[in-house]
């Protein structure tokens, strides 16, 4: 993977005009179903990705170059979005999250070249992780919490659909992990 | 859902926004991957959705329209795609969803109203459907294949994110559809 931080780059440039297309102005119904009992509606999901942009990726980047192996990298708080979004609307933190991401971006670009992708970190949980790993992991999480957006807004129309469920993964699985469809 | 035909539509004329803000001339280190083993790779995705264009949604409005219960709609072949888009590349092929998404929302408008969703047709192997139904299928099948891309995109980068893989159900469950993340 020769141009592991362009194509890293790349991605993670995308995801906020892929929200925004997605999710900018889209009628309430299809947004306010989480994708999962208990789980997160797309909104949460923002909120969720703006901690990230917070608290994550670039505090991370940096003290593995700072710091090293020496002392563990502060823990992450997946759900520092409950509460403090409550106030915002979802065009709000589609807003934020752009924002945040497009800073952290031009941070990356001045903080990381490819040398410093085998500077070695240690993760609270995980141990000894690559800055590499930190960065192809930015860019996965990405797709993660993008792909859990689509199951919320499936489920919306969980009851729309009839007997189309059956052949529907996105549907069957919020109901069961492991359903194939027919 | 009082706005149900504005809603779907809504939903189904960003599917191609979506789709080029994600892969247009995006690295092909993001999208050679599919999305399981012997699944979808984006470009096969974005040609299963072509077919649904050319072949399921509007044909079947017309059908039900039509011919309403008295004759069963048509099968659709899922896997179209294989063959017929060799020659064509990633680009070539969302412009071609692109053309086709577009001219089907207008003759959706020229078809479809209100009073006419409860009128029903026979899905061959499903048995009696509605229209509303087949129009919120084909949202959902959007919804569906997008997350199948974001899923090979993801496995893309399997190799690169190292122990944090443990964390990241879209990667896990390419192996196991029922992992759970830790």
């Amino acid at each position: 993977m020769a141009d592991f931080i362009d194509d890293t780059r790349d991605l993670l440039r995308r995801t906020p005009e892929v929200l925004r297309a997605l999710l900018s102005d889209l009628p309430a119904s299809w947004t306010e179903t989480p994708d999962a009992p208990g789980g997160w509606r797309p909104r949460d999901v923002v909120g969720h990705l703006i901690s990230g942009e917070l608290a994550d990726w670039i505090p991370r980047t940096q003290r593995i170059l700072n710091d090293g192996t020496e002392q563990a990298l502060d823990p992450f708080d997946r759900f520092a979005h409950e509460g403090r979004d409550d106030g915002a609307t979802l065009e709000q933190l589609l807003d934020r999250f752009a924002e945040l991401r497009a800073a952290n971006l031009t941070t990356l670009d001045a903080l990381v070249t490819e040398p410093d992708l085998d500077r070695r970190g240690m993760h609270p949980a995980l141990g000894e992780v690559t800055l590499h790993q930190l960065l192809a992991t930015w860019a996965v999480h990405d797709l993660d919490h993008v792909a859990q957006v689509y199951a919320g807004m499936a489920g919306s129309y969980d009851a729309e659909v009839g007997p189309w469920k059956a052949y529907l993964g996105i549907l069957l699985r919020r109901d069961d992990p492991a359903a194939v469809p027919g």
